[in-house]
């Protein structure tokens, strides 16, 4: 029975929803070389090779990540491939439905998910056992690179009539797919309070703070 | 007039026909940084996770000489962007006739391309001013996970009958393209000896090195 007062509603904090380590590593390993991939073809599309160098840090940025979790799996004495597996469907499927023929948009994808998925990563690690917790937040706050992009967004957004209409409308649709993967991580594992409640605050974060890169760049949400 | 006598046909050494030290980064660079666009479509096409990892590493690569390059550009205070500029052009129009849908192509493309254009660009390093000649040589002699990269298409040839055939063709075409960039390396610079045959034994060798890489994969050349 999910009762939606206010005392029951409190914030459950993240680490208590975490899914145990394997699981965690494998995800996030997977999920950054899945943003890398993004982040590449939209580095391919680049029209000018001012943006292609920004966006070169983008994918970079992504790759590092992704080394440094099958480095940490490695060092577990774990197959890389035999965790990132099982979340080939869910994260295949994810990345299929975000993408778009449209290099603006391939850009907002690759800045606002990426924000997105290190954040929420982030503070799901501190549920992480050992040196686990503090490795990922390390691995996971560098954003170099990451002011390039937001630079190469809003001066395309000012140098493109509607864009900014447009941008919006694809940061929203983004959104919502995006919580699915973080809602699925945090299912299946013995943790999984998805039925009660506990994860809705979680989400509410992370769209808060989605809203608020958006805004940054000048976007409604 | 053209002596093909063969006493004028000896070896000139490849630094004497070298570039500028910015015409040599500037084209490196970029060169670098399409063959990382090259293997990161590898990698978005993978059809499994473990042959996804080979070429995450030989993206890595790639990218890695890229940021290298441009870093040394930067400490000689110059825009990277301008410096590469100039190449987009031919280099563009190359990497467009060597994309293939089939990644199997793709995948031989990354690996033969960038071992030729590394050796190439290593010879040439020697007529670099300064530091900039052992700089370069280091950067360039770098071949993490080239090993894993020639297993993978190995086991791919080993296991898909007429591939083997197919690929074969495919390298062979490669060859051609590939030594056409070189030549516009060599070409247009204050050194420009592309009319007087001392071209020649330079591209010789890099067939050379060409055919030996793919006997290596069991591909008759």
């Amino acid at each position: 029975m999910l009762s939606r007062d206010d005392d029951n509603f409190e914030k459950v904090p993240l680490e208590e929803l975490a899914p145990d380590a394997e699981t965690y590593l494998g995800l996030v390993a997977y999920l950054q070389l899945e943003v890398f991939e993004a982040s590449s073809i939209a580095v391919a599309n680049s029209p000018d090779i001012s943006s292609k160098e920004a966006l070169t840090r983008m994918a970079k940025l992504t790759l590092d990540k992704h080394e440094a979790f099958v480095a940490e799996i490695r060092r577990k004495k774990r197959a890389p491939e035999r965790l990132m597996e099982p979340f080939t469907p869910t994260i295949d499927a994810y990345i299929a439905r975000i993408s778009s023929d449209d290099w603006h948009e391939q850009v907002l994808s690759v800045y606002l998910i990426s924000g997105l998925f290190d954040a929420f990563f982030s503070e799901l690690a501190d549920g992480m056992p050992g040196n686990l917790a503090k490795y990922a937040k390390d691995v996971l706050a560098d954003d170099t690179g990451r002011a390039q992009v937001a630079t190469l967004l809003q001066q395309e957004i000012a140098a493109n009539d509607g864009l900014a209409d447009r941008l919006a409308l694809w940061g929203r649709r983004l959104v919502g797919d995006s919580l699915l993967v973080c809602r699925a991580a945090l299912v299946s594992t013995p943790n999984d309070r998805s039925d009660d409640g506990a994860i809705e605050p979680v989400l509410s974060e992370l769209i808060a703070t989605h809203i608020r890169r958006m805004d940054d760049l000048g976007l409604t949400a």
